[in-house]
């Protein structure tokens, strides 16, 4: 691992937050010392669950500890409670790395070593399965791919005992992930008596990429990618084990999952020939970072084209402009190219955690600022707005508008929170976020060992030292301001390194180059969103970026952005909430002749280090209660407009302030 | 009853459809002449049925011969198939009252025969819990009345048997609806031994009234009375009774519904407490038909007051401008005040056609033009809308907007269909719009008698016979035209009348009247939306409306109408279709400016008969394929706009010509 230390102000609230609040918060939850107060239907799948289970209580280490034999209990919780846990690890793992802490370390030993006593003999572990209370008594192991979570649930482990491994060389947790891959190994292919099947939900195939490269085992890589070949080569695979679950006389996990079509799980057909992003969101991306990362390390170009088309049909037709994925709750899925609603929107915060880890990988394919763009998209909007500014609540919806009234009493949005919640039933969300966070080191660089280049495609303050001792400096306050200054210096008896700097599209080509203080902007022209400067032994580079305010608007396929207006500033997407603004929000009409007079401003109080704007607007003056609702649009009522401003702030900075309404898009006028 | 003859060209249209097409149809589809074939979860409402039941065939007939011994099956249909065959024996009678036909007649009389002797001994009658097969083998009568629909069936059969009985005087079909309320005043009441409580789906309480209406029963009254009362006295009883079904060892006949709360059910208090409607939007209006006609019948002042309130509510803050109601297709219910999204709207028909029993309930209360300025906005936009133009395909859900590619690929819009369908499994709204069109002859006068007033409150050209032989002659083209002729003679010896006639609201005072040639507009001054014209002996009048196309705007309050325009020409609300206009339809606005230069043209085609308009309009020339997701505002690609006009049609003449989209909403310019 590369050393990697962040300055960066923006991140380094959430990473003190992630290591003294939120690692010791959620080791209270699984551990059960501490109860959740869960919201209602936050996520709309608070299905499968057996009768008797505390939804107030985790139990997931205790789940564990029944699995090992050392107490006796139900299982509690949602199939995959399991990866709770593996996600704690992976998160407190990244922590130690940036803040060593024995005590800590000592949790996380401890805890590895309990995984490991929960480990069946023949290194399968999945405790809902080796607990067998409830509805599990008569599910058999791997009988019900398309819902029961196991290789997911193994596959967080892996990545945590990677990444625990890394940071510590605690050697057991990377022979537990051994041990697992080497079951699954045993358990499935296309021998006879093997199983040739892949999980519902994609997460082993990037978990083993993972694990290959750590332990080089050819067998994890193979394995991988037999998961991603195998996945649709039988269209019925699924239809196939369900009924015969049912036949054997045990119940599905998710009874309404049953039905779900081949083309929602994206095993209508090899992988190879799926054209769009269809199903459930975050399982396309983790099955897409596992694609890319295998075919990088396997060289499959087949792979890669497949990853760059998903890729590519998601950022040019499915993304909302948060970087938000996913349009229906209803399988938390995508639904077709343009359709992105913003009142009902999904936009899960795992769906643009997984978006990063897409971009990286893309990244360490191909170095184009277009990935780097949209990682940092998710960098900033779409995946950090997942969790609050005190770094304890948490959206796992990301919807675009919020009305309070109608999150409360229109049932189709029910899933749209007007206020974060401290946890959920489905608790996938706040571990996801934290680990990024606490490893967002791992997504500022893209280094290539042989050709001795460093791309620097984050604006995210940091000291790394990078190839062989390569000491790269990055000063600013981004995104507050555009102001970047890389300071790079190779060791002496070194080789000459390559300093590719992202140019962002954002900007639109407004913004300085200087190198050691001579302007190199014309002369360092960017390729591929990228401008290459060769470094001998030392440089200074300032990049200064154009950081005016944008007033955006979305191509005209997207009905529901038609007409209306998104205000942007650098990457980050700006949004108004009521707290600060006269209600009803979609009274307000952004006003594009005077984009040039928005105002940008200081935020205070827990807004403080970040920047507000003051745009110009028109507010439809409301009617009043007992005007009718139906009028002729040329009579005036009271429906005057005042020339006013609308404040805004960043999106991933709303719902700090209590219960709120919110907008992103604002209708128009010119 | 009164004769009235319809003469109105766009009223005979459908009646003739309903005369010639529908009834013949529907009778074939009750007694399996004819298979169905229903449209994929068009009313989200598909639960409810047992394993085994056919979903292609009706078999609502045979219910009734397994209920009267005559034939062995199983009970086939949702738990409510009976009130298919009452709601066509209903319209069948209206039909006979406008097109005598013997052959239909036998039909009915048979019909009622079999009806007869599917009555069990005591009067009840209701065939799944007669023929007790499948899951209602051990469900008892009365006991799930959340759910059963077993008053809601039987209120049914009582409109059906007045109707019918008022056509035809077939004293048996009235014979067997008394023995039906019998039945029910056996069961319910205060008194020990009985149940206190009310039918889940009200319509019994509006049928009691009418059949005290037709019996002079007093008990009937008194029991419709006891119904209304009763509902929310104790908000636990469904409750109660829900917990006894399952401790019986019985199941739940719409599980999902055991958990729906008291506020759903208008059951959180007594009715009289009720401020705002809530819950399923056909029971509420149902039941506010039918506390109304209770409150007139039995002069209960108090009841007359929540009538009025509900409608306020719902006129006021809670219908489309359509007249469509209910927001959500969950529960196909209310939300909350202005909570009217387009394209998620569930606007059932039947709803529709509910308040236009509302509507006449509260112009017999009192005639006032706000009423019957409804009832025309439902007559010629959203009960019709529910039909098509060929008599035999129907909406179910009734939106302001309709993308096909959003109804088939987002979930959240699946109940929104783009074309129309032959049935649906819950078969309620083709014949609830049926009765509505056989009956419409009642929906024209409000007749006082002792002051010998006759209100004359909708624009649909008749001949009527009314009071003691008063001869009234309506001669009109409206909508077409808003030139209306009224020609009134009183018999000789009689009584001279008060002639009332709205002026409705939408011309906004621009209208001129003329009584026997004389202008009489500025001495005769509308009081509470109507001029009365006292007539001696005989008066023509003419009345001539002001058909300008207006453009509307909503309150400013309704999020989904912001910044939009709707097109209204008389009552008729226009729409866009994709099949006359450039897609998709979204980038379409409305010039404000351009209001005087809308052109009216006659339709073509299947659209013969109805005005057609061509609005001034801007359309956004679409961005290409290639065109970034999102994009500077100010930079335009190819995102011109082009100075066009718009085609519009009448809202409910949509989805004639196939799969189609839709928009009722534009956004405006100015
Ligand atoms: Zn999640
Ligand atoms: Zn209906």
């Amino acid at each position: 691992m590369s050393a990697i230390t962040i300055q960066s102000p923006f991140w380094k609230r959430y990473r003190d937050s992630v290591a003294h609040d939120m690692v010791p918060y959620q080791w209270e939850v699984i551990n059960d010392e501490r109860a959740v107060e869960l919201p209602f239907e936050s996520a709309g799948n608070e299905g499968g669950e057996s009768e008797g289970m505390s939804r107030q209580w985790s139990h997931a280490v205790r789940n564990l500890r029944v699995a090992a034999g050392e107490e006796q209990a139900v299982f509690n919780g949602m199939v995959f409670q399991d990866s709770d846990v593996y996600k704690w690890l992976e998160e407190a793992a990244y922590v130690l790395a940036y803040e060593p802490n024995v005590q800590l370390q000592t949790l996380c030993d401890g805890l590895v070593e309990l995984i490991a006593r929960a480990q069946a003999e023949d290194g399968y572990l999945d405790t809902p399965y080796q607990i067998k209370t409830g509805e599990y008594e008569n599910r058999e192991r791997f009988g019900q791919l398309q819902q029961s979570h196991e290789m997911y649930v193994m596959g967080h482990y892996i990545e945590a005992a990677v990444a625990y491994w890394q940071v510590t060389r605690n050697e057991k947790a990377l022979d537990v992930a051994r041990r697992m891959a080497d079951c699954l190994d045993q358990y499935f292919g296309d021998e006879p008596g093997k199983i040739p099947g892949a999980d519902g939900h994609p997460e082993i195939e990037l978990a083993l990429a993972r694990l290959f490269e750590a332990t080089q085992e050819q067998r994890y890589l193979n394995l991988a990618k037999y998961f991603i070949d195998v996945r649709g080569k039988d269209p019925q695979f699924y239809v196939k084990q369900n009924t015969q679950l049912h036949a054997n006389g045990a119940t599905s996990i998710f009874p309404g999952m049953d039905n779900w079509s081949s083309e929602y799980t994206l095993s209508a057909r090899p992988i190879q020939q799926q054209q769009t992003a269809e199903g459930h969101a975050v399982r396309v991306v983790y099955l897409i970072a596992g694609i890319m990362h295998v075919a990088r390390l396997s060289g499959d170009e087949e792979l890669a084209q497949t990853a760059q088309r998903l890729w590519d049909n998601i950022v040019q037709t499915r993304m909302y402009i948060t970087g938000g994925i996913g349009s229906t709750h209803i399988g938390e899925a995508f639904t077709y190219d343009y359709d992105l609603p913003n009142g009902t929107a999904y936009a899960e915060s795992c769906a643009s955690v997984g978006m990063c880890f897409v971009a990286r990988e893309m990244l360490e394919h191909e170095i184009r600022g277009e990935y780097a763009d949209v990682l940092e998209k998710e960098l900033f909007n779409g995946a950090i707005s997942g969790i609050a500014l005190d770094g304890k609540h948490f959206f796992y919806v990301n919807a675009l508008e919020v009305d309070p009234d109608a999150s409360e009493r229109n049932p189709d949005r029910h899933h749209v929170l007007s206020e974060r919640a401290e946890w959920f039933g489905c608790a996938c969300c706040p571990a996801n976020i934290a680990r990024l966070i606490a490893s967002v080191d791992q997504y500022l660089y893209t280094v290539r060992e042989s050709e001795r280049v460093i791309a620097a495609h984050q604006f995210i303050a940091n000291d790394a030292e990078l190839l062989d001792g390569v000491h790269v400096r990055q000063e600013s306050d981004f995104p507050n301001s555009g102001e970047i200054r890389f300071a790079i210096d190779v060791p002496e008896g070194s080789r000459p390194v390559t300093f590719m700097i992202r140019i962002p599209s954002w900007c639109y080509g407004s913004y300085s180059l200087l190198v050691n203080g001579v302007d190199m902007k014309d002369a360092v022209q960017p390729v591929d969103g990228f401008v290459a400067i060769p470094v001998q032994q030392t440089a200074v580079i300032t990049l200064s970026l154009d950081m005016s305010v944008r007033l955006m608007r979305a191509h005209t396929s997207v009905r529901h952005d038609a007409g209306k207006i998104a205000v942007m500033r650098g990457p980050v997407v700006y949004c108004a909430e009521g707290t600060d603004n006269y209600e009803p929000l979609w009274n307000y009409r952004i006003d594009r002749n005077l984009e040039e007079d928005i105002q940008v401003e200081g935020g205070a109080g827990i807004l403080d280090g970040l920047k507000v704007l003051r745009v110009p607007a028109v507010r439809r003056v409301d009617d009043d209660a007992q005007a009718p609702l139906y009028a002729l649009a040329n009579e005036r009522f009271n429906a005057v407009e005042q020339h006013t401003r609308l404040t805004m702030i960043p999106y991933q900075a709303w719902a700090n302030r209590g219960k709120n309404a919110m907008q992103v898009w604002f209708d128009e006028m010119h």
